[in-house]
């Protein structure tokens, strides 16, 4: 399997290149960002998405904004570089690893002295912190793939593939881990509304990788379930806190059902996506704009002036994760932070 | 309020006249249906659905055919009456109501000892099937009317309104009567993938009515449970047997996320839905086509070449429903199936 390379740094033409994601599966289109604003809309658009690779769009972010400052004095250009992280960071508020990038860089260029070194640091640390992202999916691949034996149906949710990070994916890489390892696994992507990032996403990522994909409403999986056809479920995440996962809206009912069930239900998850310092009330579940739910592909769905609720994510209780999949092992919970803390400094998150 | 007439027959034109609901909430448009070809490919296409609807128009079907029918000798009629009618129950296999409307008008003309008088009787039972429905739809709002009580959240999912009976409506009969009566009633609508129809009939019928509706992508449904704010959950149902309820697709994970979180989940429906003779696993499940998830809007949404399951309906056993809101009245499970029987028996079912 060639792994798709969702989003890089172009040295000679000074930007952040990735795959447009709001055009998929019609339409394979690179964007490259010369501005942090252009950038930042297409972190809001979700251009570019999944926990993963906003934390590596984050790092690539401030190497931008680190090559379009125009002060030539260190401290200044240092001030200025501080307001552009914070600019980046608040894009989207739900996902710990955007911050985690941007944090990751902005601890790389503390030190320079000067403002050319510090553009010179930021481009190395982001290139760290990717490549990072790249070997933590193909860990956590490993790991996960021990749970996965012989045929498989795994049930997912959104995209938590290659498209949701430099490359690989999480939930995805599981699955492509065990493909390599010999497993046959069927996946059920669920087209996951309003955006239909399962339905448009992972199955382009799992049909261009050669693994059987059949797509399903969100509604039927819990039927699907009850009819004995998925073995486990596996999701990615976009932040975990002490208590609670934060993904993809319909996250949490899927991890209910998996319960009533009696189906393992797995967080694929690099250490990045961890925030120690957390409980799930402490965080910002993004409402989006009406538009996503009332609209679909040009054409009216809710009448006007109908009310709508969309929200991009929501929270799973730990007590409901059969295990999270990470980079350094499988983990049941109640999970050990000061294990977790450990290992995130020594990744220098 | 005032009732919607979703379906009626019209004897001047000789036409079975409904409202288009693949059109709303676009277009109001009224089909007048002057052939039971049209009739027939009306119902696969869902310009007219709903299990109570879908009697009427299957009575009405009868009476359209004993009109098209150039036979003038009585017993050649009958038994191209009964081709016939065999062809419009077979229009869509999961929906108990359709067979009802149809059967219920062919034991009226069996009697008949000519072709005026099949003609005659046939008008004369579809009318009195369709006014017993919407006599039926206001009994069982009553009925469920008195399990609402002050501000309630109802969680409902496609449409079991006005649009889905000749009138009123049966889920949201109940919240109809409920808010006649007095009571405050908030909908949460989950919008119902793939074909919309909570997004985009019940938003329309509830606010063309003035009761406060939000609608919701049909995977937030736990997570608003879990936020406490879902207070009860109402469904229709196309077909009760003697151990499952079935229903659109979702229904059985709105059942399960309800129980985990300790919320009522009745099912509305009146006994033209029951189905005495059988159980769930004699049903056919209707399985839709593949581009009805895969598109959306003139988009595409699922790349080409990927399978798709697009189950119409699904199964919910009866150990999961709170109670079924009948026109004889609330009916805890176990069902006592000799007092369902009496009672269709006495509406001539």
């Amino acid at each position: 399997m060639k792994a798709v390379e969702t989003i890089s740094w172009d040295d000679d033409e000074g930007a952040v290149t990735f795959i447009d994601q709001t055009q998929l599966p019609g339409h394979y289109r690179l964007v490259r960002c010369r501005s942090v604003d252009r950038l930042i809309s297409g972190i809001r658009r979700l251009e570019v998405r999944g926990a993963p690779a906003l934390g590596v769009a984050g790092a690539y972010g401030v190497v931008l904004a680190s090559r379009k400052i125009k002060e030539k004095e260190h401290s200044r250009f240092m001030r200025a570089l501080w307001v552009e992280a914070a600019r980046i960071r608040g894009a989207r508020p739900t996902a710990v690893n955007l911050s985690t990038g941007v944090d990751f860089v902005m601890r790389a260029v503390e030190d320079a002295h000067s403002v050319s070194a510090a553009r010179a640091d930021s481009l190395h640390a982001a290139r760290l912190f990717a490549s990072a992202d790249a070997r933590a999916c193909r860990e956590l691949g490993t790991h996960g793939a021990s749970l996965i034996r012989g045929r498989t149906a795994v049930l997912t949710h959104c995209n938590a593939g290659a498209l949701a990070c430099s490359e690989w994916g999480t939930a995805l890489g599981v699955v492509r881990s065990a493909v390599e390892a010999g497993a046959e696994v069927q996946v059920f992507a669920c087209e996951t509304r309003p955006l239909l990032q399962g339905a448009r996403l992972t199955a382009w990522e799992l049909q261009r990788d050669g693994i059987p994909v059949t797509v399903i409403p969100d509604s039927s999986a819990a039927f699907l379930m009850k009819r004995g056809e998925v073995d486990i479920v596996i999701v990615g995440a976009d932040r975990i806190t002490t208590d609670a996962v934060f993904n993809k809206i319909g996250t949490y009912m899927h991890a209910v059902s998996a319960r009533f069930h009696g189906i393992p239900f797995y967080v694929a998850a690099p250490l990045s996506t961890f925030d120690p310092g957390r409980s799930g009330g402490d965080v910002t579940i993004e409402e989006r704009d009406r538009k996503e739910v009332a609209s679909c592909g040009g054409a009216v769905t809710v009448p006007e002036g109908v009310d709508v609720r969309n929200y991009a994510f929501d929270l799973t209780p730990h007590e409901l994760v059969t295990a999270f999949i990470t980079d350094i092992g499988v983990i049941e919970p109640p999970v050990d932070w000061e294990k977790i803390e450990t290992a995130r400094r020594a990744g220098g998150m």
